[in-house]
């Protein structure tokens, strides 16, 4: 069936929709009043009946109201060091379907220069639509590029935070009923050796992905999908 | 140091490679005689001095011969039906660096038509490149496109052979000791029930990577990363 995320809450039993989302449903999917749609929000599932299609809104009543299954219990932030061309969305878009529920990308002295204007937006969309095709409860956030230190001064709201340090650590493991964590990555060039310390000093944990070297959009599909097997998510 | 895979063995105390990689030594890394570089051959590195280079040829006498420290412990090889457009050269890659052996890809009803022409050359390509980067010791082999009964043949080699079906199963556990495994995977449409019942015919185990859905390159990264994980390869 198809899911769509909500802007903002239902009135009542009645759920109203306009925009690309109202579009979609009219033009591209060419659904009727009497289909049946999921609409989402904040890890709530609407089971709905349309009512009736306008050429600028949706109106549909709810049928069923459900948590969403999907979510994991593990609240996993990604913070990832801003990687060259389109990597950023390919991390965004895979790590979205895995299960992270937030995206932090920032600064290092070995990344390359901000984009030209912001991309956040961008990356945004990319969650949203990689969310709904994965079938989340939740749109993962994507915030604004973040400085290195400013990175720094998120890191203490986790407890696991696990550092992906080409240095060495030791292996992935999640303390048993950890419910939120932070994974950090690197871009291309990795961290210069005093962005490393410093991230160990703000509390993180390094930590090994193996012997071998992995691309920087690899390391943190891979340690994301290993966390969330770890706690039970995958 | 740059790392090279050789076609041959040493003779002796001496290596000569010619073609593509010794133009790229030469004109490309411009290296000169006294450098050093590693060459390696199933699961040996050997650390070398470059000789002498002339138009054809590089010649080199090795200094130190040690296995590769980067191979994992498990062989794991991923059979993974064939998806559209270039995904499977993000699987090759990805999963490359993360450490599997042998790609072995194939046919199912969902899949779109064979590509005009082989593949097979393209990819074995991307999996030297990938190897190289990630410093693995052996190029993963890739196989020709097998037809589904083709592929069912060879499920026998492997136990546990982990099937990743849509339709559930138990999540990914490694019995203590594996030394060798597959990972089966779907393209875009998944498995018809019928070839999901043939794989679990062949002897495959079902399993799940949770309750999302994860597209059909997300799902062997992901789960090559958990097995190789649950290996204490990564």
């Amino acid at each position: 069936m198809y899911r769509f995320f909500l802007q903002s809450p239902p009135i009542g039993n009645t759920i109203t929709i306009s925009g690309a989302d109202a579009s979609h449903i009219r033009l591209s999917l060419r659904m009727k009043p009497g289909e049946e749609v999921i609409f989402t929000r904040e890890g709530v599932d609407y089971l709905s009946k349309i009512a009736e299609i306008t050429p600028t809104e949706v109106v549909a009543h709810i049928i069923k109201t459900e948590p969403v299954s999907s979510e994991p219990a593990l609240n996993l932030t990604l913070f990832f060091a801003l990687p060259k061309s389109d990597k950023a969305e390919a991390i965004i878009q895979k790590c979205t379907e895995l299960g992270v529920k937030e995206f932090v990308p920032f600064l290092t002295k070995r990344c390359v220069a901000l984009p030209k204007g912001s991309k956040t937006e961008r990356w945004q969309r990319i969650a949203e639509a990689a969310a709904k095709q994965s079938g989340r409860g939740v749109i993962p956030k994507v915030s604004d590029v973040l400085r290195f230190d400013e990175m720094l001064t998120r890191l203490p709201e986790f407890d696991p935070a696990f550092f992906c340090n080409e240095n060495g650590g030791e292996r992935l493991s999640l303390p048993a009923g950890t419910k939120k964590a932070a994974l950090i990555t690197g871009a291309e060039g990795g961290f210069e050796l005093s962005e490393a310390e410093r991230i160990v000093t703000a509390g993180a944990k390094s930590f090994t992905l193996g012997a071998r070297i992995l691309r920087c959009e690899t390391a943190p599909i891979a340690a994301a999908a290993i966390l969330l097997h770890l706690s039970g998510d995958i």
